[in-house]
């Protein structure tokens, strides 16, 4: 099966330590690759993971609070330095182009590159990317500003042709993808083979759900139910419920709650507060409600199979 | 004697790599720290050493290339995060302040100190920041855009009063920072004891040059001739010469043409090109020409005693 995983490039909060840097992560789907978010170091991040910086074309900036956006400009000019000559696409909230376009036009003068801002509406779910493999929806956050996650889900996949059926009927090369994509084959002699009898299921499309910054969005449970992978922010243990509240970031154990009743297969929380000297209670309080969760850590790649 | 110490947060040049970080660096003088240049990373890497954040009143930034500047937005950020109040005054520019001002205004609403900008002129040499225990002075570069180094003098100290002085003519104490100050004594008597007699000579003024990026730059010469401590970029090796110049770099061995014509008393390259694995042939090169020289390094403390 394709490749479907993401790489973890930062999950602190909004203190860098020496232990998390600032969000940022890389998914990988087939052969491309997407950013999401892109605070301060992402670039020497991407630089130690074995992420390739010519194959990231598409960013994704969930909301314009530093520790999400600060390292554009150095990974931006750095691209430029490497002699990229592809265009660069981001999508954000509107005022990112504004801000940034000052800095891109005196700092990267010399850039061969497009940089080309993509305004998103953090407020609505709606589909803001689609290409060949995947669509990415934005999923509304309830943040200090403006902020969204993001779901990428794959395209449906093609069905299995069956080879002992290929064989059986001779089917010529140039009618296979029809079949494969549900169509019935019709031999020379004109009978009728259902599709059915000539192919197996489509392996099924994978999804990925991002959530960070934001308090516990009920809401959007409908839309990441059953998603195979969910990050979700877990800014806090249990015992900083009331400053995860007041500052709109979740607990743990609020992280676990949405991935219980959303269903997803798998969850993993990020965004630690520079608090925690390891995610151990983290970790702890996530498990009790939802299980099946794991830490982020910068460098570690989870596989959606 | 008090403490005179150049701490290297970053030496690498323009393309960060995962050996160097981008330029910075903090000059602690008694018990205060004034920071030059501040790369993407910065405030990241002031945590991997023992800097104090809240120490850090005044940086000087060389020029507006972004592996000098782009960690301020960044670091700024995060003094505010840590509950500073005090002032930071920076020197740069007079671009900087127009290209930060709406990043501070939209990002760092809250910050509860102050940033006040200074603006320079690079073209000039000219003293830009004094306090009670120095001076610093601009060094302007041959770069592609505007650039200065920077000259940190200390201020002329105060002579040692001799102990065995003190007693044999009962000095009190209200009359000995006077003599410090090179002031003769006169005893209740009338008796004028000369200074010289009461005193030793005061500890020298020490000094440290900072020249990143640029070409050679003989008309500095005069500025820093018998400075303690010079750090001196050395982006290339000879075999790349010619893309020095083009790119209004140094060799090491121009670095070091520097050091010896300014009869510097220790060297210090650094502002090294991602290219290279290592800096051994930089050193040799450079030590060829003034022995006394030292490579940079991310974490290295160079002591003026």
């Amino acid at each position: 099966m394709d490749i479907f995983e993401v790489h973890i490039l930062g999950c602190g909060s909004a203190l860098p330590t020496t232990r998390h840097n600032a969000s940022s992560q890389v998914v990988r789907v087939g052969n491309k690759q997407y950013m999401i978010d892109c605070g301060e170091g992402t670039q020497l991040q991407l630089r130690r993971s074995h992420v390739h910086f010519a194959f990231i074309n598409t960013i994704f900036i969930s909301h314009l609070h530093g520790d999400h956006c600060f390292g554009l400009i150095g990974m931006i000019s750095t691209f430029g330095l490497l002699g990229r000559t592809a265009p660069l696409h981001i999508y954000a909230d509107a005022m990112l182009r504004k801000l940034m376009q000052p800095q891109l036009d005196f700092f990267c003068k010399e850039l061969k590159y497009q940089v080309v801002f993509h305004d998103i509406d953090a407020t609505k779910h709606e589909k803001i990317y689609e290409d060949g493999l995947i669509t990415v929806h934005t999923l509304p956050q309830k943040h200090r500003i403006p902020c969204c996650g993001f779901l990428f889900k794959e395209k449906p996949k093609k069905r299995h042709i069956r080879r002992d059926m290929i064989d059986a009927y001779n089917i010529p090369e140039y009618c296979r993808n029809a079949i494969k994509n549900g169509e019935d084959y019709t031999t020379p002699e004109g009978d009728i083979i259902p599709n059915a009898r000539l192919t197996t299921d489509a392996d099924p499309s994978r999804s990925y759900a991002y959530c960070s910054d934001t308090l516990p969005c009920p809401d959007n449970i409908p839309y990441i139910a059953g998603t195979d992978l969910l990050y979700h922010e877990a800014t806090f243990a249990k015992s900083e419920a009331a400053r995860a509240t007041a500052t709109f970031h979740s607990t743990a154990e609020q992280a676990a709650t949405i991935a219980n009743n959303a269903n997803v297969k798998k969850l993993v929380i990020g965004h630690f507060s520079s608090r925690y000297e390891n995610e151990e209670t983290l970790l702890a309080e996530a498990k009790e409600t939802f299980p099946c969760c794991e830490v982020a850590k910068e460098g570690k790649c989870f596989k959606i199979q």
